[in-house]
C-alpha cells in the first residue's frame, strides 16, 4: 500500500495511477475486459486471495471502472462489468501488451492485437491529431495544456 | 508487496507488471524520460521516502529499464539514465496520459503530448500494420501469438 496519494496532482499519469495503480487493479481490468464477470471467475483466472480480490473489485467500482451488477436475488450474487471509462482502459493494457511483447518476451509473442472484424495485426502508434500522420514515439514529448497551473508550467517548461 | 509472481506467465501485461508494477515504479520511470537522473532530483519531485527510492531505483535497474552510472568519484555518487527498454516504456506512461486526460481531467488538460520538433498534438491511436489504416479501441482484441501455450490459445479462443 501506498503511503502517500496523489489523487490531488495535476499529472494525469499519477491521477491514473491513485485510481488503479495497483498491480492487481491491473490484472483485474485485463480480465474484466476479456469478459470475465463474476468473482469465482476473476479468484480462478489470478488466484487472488479473496479478500484482496473483493477490495480491489470494491475500489474499481469506487474509481468508476467496473459497474456492480446484482445477477441473483437467493443467494445475493454481483457480477462486475466494465463501464465506459474501463473499457477505455483498454488502451492501457493494449501499451503494457505492446512493451510486454518487445521486452519481455525472448521466446515470441503469446498474446497479439488484432482487429477483431478482420483478424489483422494493429500496433499502438503516436498519431498527429491533425494531418493524420504517424509520429515516431522518441519524437513525442509532454507540454503544460490549459489546464496547467504555473508550477506544472515550470516543470514542463 | 505482491506475494505472487507473475515473471513465468505468459502474459505480456503481467510479465510487464512484474517488472514495473508498481506504483512509485512507473512514476520514477516518468520523471527519469523527463529528463531527471539524480537520487535527490526524483527524491524532490517524488516527496518519496528515501529507503523506497533506493529500493525502486534498484529493481529497475535490474529489471533493465534504467542504467545506474557513476558521476562522481569521491564522494561516489551515481546517477541514472533510461535504456533503450526503459525509452521505449513511453509507451505505457503515453496512454495513462490520455487515459487519464479523458476521465481524471475535469478541469482540462494538464499535460499534453506533442510532437517534439513541429509542436503539433498527436495521440495514441491503434493502427493497421499492414494497411496504414486507424482501427477504434473497441474494434481491436487480443489472440494468440506464435508462443501461445495451449492454456493461452483456449484463454484467447
Amino acid at each position: 500500500m501506498q503511503s502517500t496519494s496523489f489523487s490531488d496532482a495535476e499529472c494525469p499519469i499519477a491521477r491514473s495511477l491513485d485510481k488503479v495503480g495497483e498491480w492487481w487493479s491491473i490484472l483485474i481490468m485485463r480480465d474484466a475486459l476479456h469478459g470475465l464477470k463474476r468473482f469465482e471467475e476473476f479468484s480462478t483466472s489470478l488466484a487472488i486471495p479473496p479478500s484482496t480480490l473483493t477490495r480491489r473489485l470494491n475500489a474499481l467500482v469506487e474509481a468508476g471502472l467496473l459497474e456492480r451488477r446484482q445477477y441473483s436475488e437467493r443467494p445475493p450474487r454481483y457480477e462486475y462489468v466494465p463501464t465506459a471509462k474501463g473499457e477505455d482502459f483498454k488502451l492501457v493494457l493494449l501499451a503494457f501488451t505492446a512493451w510486454g511483447n518487445r521486452h519481455q518476451a525472448p521466446e515470441g509473442e503469446s498474446v497479439q492485437v488484432i482487429e477483431t472484424a478482420s483478424g489483422r495485426p494493429v500496433q499502438l502508434t503516436m498519431f498527429g491529431v491533425l494531418d493524420d500522420q504517424v509520429v515516431p514515439l522518441d519524437q513525442c514529448t509532454l507540454r503544460a495544456g490549459p489546464a496547467a497551473s504555473e508550477e506544472m508550467q515550470n516543470r514542463l517548461r
